[in-house]
């Protein structure tokens, strides 16, 4: 298996969690997209919307870290895990996870991505708008991690691990996270997954 | 089933928009999301983000557009359908089909939807920037569907119903369909789906 990958992308770390939860060797290539390298036309060939991270198994290509996530977790997931699968296969269970995907797409990646690539990588994105929206974001994962150990189910999901990187960052986006004590203690619990590796700018990491 | 449910969403038309295909009945509560009607106290129990759609089924109550096509489809689909089923259970199948939700959830939704909201609703983002978004979304969309009828598969799936109704609004968004004929044709193609319905602002609708 074969990662397209810059360190520095908190989108590609989501993919990097689960290769590592997982226990799956992989072979990483290092694309730096700070400096236009997926903007090449051959980087191109390998995914049209000139992003990373991009993951080969085989025959199989793959881009878009939540499309990366779904495969990885259905394809090589332990349906028998003890505390319950990283993506379930009943449509309520998938469409519940699916739901944090979606705030990931979303507030987390648009708001507190973008407020991160303003002020890391010099990105033209209106800076209190982004953190606006990602706070909104972390409001919601506050609310719903205030009585609860996971975003769904009794153990970690694809849905803790795409919305873990950014909430994690939150402070390169100029969030800080006191106002979220559940959030911060969501983040050490998930530090602590069996498998967990950091990257640079994570708390603590 | 009840769907919370704002006329000129095209995240709330998409469900519309499945669940006329799988021949579901269900009451709809109009919420006016341009009126702020989503960001009430009371809107916020039923979803968080204060957002629509929100589909209630029985006891489950989903939020967001994404996880509601999966839960449906998962839930409601023909998995023996014969072009094959809306959502694919195998791990490729299902990661392929995630890669246009993701295209829908951030070109598509932060490019073409933004630009619409901004000429259609008086929205407060950057025309321009989220124009040339919405084109890359096109361009990624028009290369795939030059030798395809469908964007994954033999039969139309749940990435193109997440993919059809920014497209398919792109002109309310300022964006001219020209440059796009297999597009154009998938439009055409999409609209003659059985159980198809339209909404205002479609092409042809």
């Amino acid at each position: 298996m074969r990662l397209y990958d810059f360190e520095l992308s908190g989108n590609c770390y989501k993919v990097r969690l689960l290769l590592g939860m997982l226990g799956l060797d992989y072979e990483r290539v290092a694309v730096d997209s700070s400096k236009g390298e997926t903007q090449t036309a051959a980087f191109k060939t390998l995914n049209p919307r000139g992003q990373i991270p991009v993951l080969q198994d085989g025959d199989l290509r793959l881009w878009d870290s939540m499309a990366i996530l779904v495969y990885l977790a259905r394809r090589y997931g332990d349906p028998e895990r003890p505390k319950g699968p990283w993506l379930p296969s009943d449509a309520e269970g998938e469409g519940r996870v699916m739901q944090w995907l979606a705030l990931a797409e979303n507030e987390l990646l648009y708001g507190l991505a973008r407020a991160r690539s303003v002020l890391r990588f010099d990105r033209p994105f209106d800076l209190a708008a982004c953190q606006a929206e990602g706070r909104a974001g972390l409001e919601v994962l506050e609310d719903r991690l205030r009585d609860r150990h996971w975003l769904e189910g009794e153990g970690a999901t694809i849905a803790d691990i795409a919305c873990y990187p950014y909430a994690a960052l939150a402070e390169e986006a100029g969030v800080p996270l006191g106002p979220y004590p559940a959030v911060r203690a969501w983040i050490e619990r998930f530090a602590a997954l069996p498998g967990y590796q950091s990257m640079p700018g994570i708390r603590g990491g």
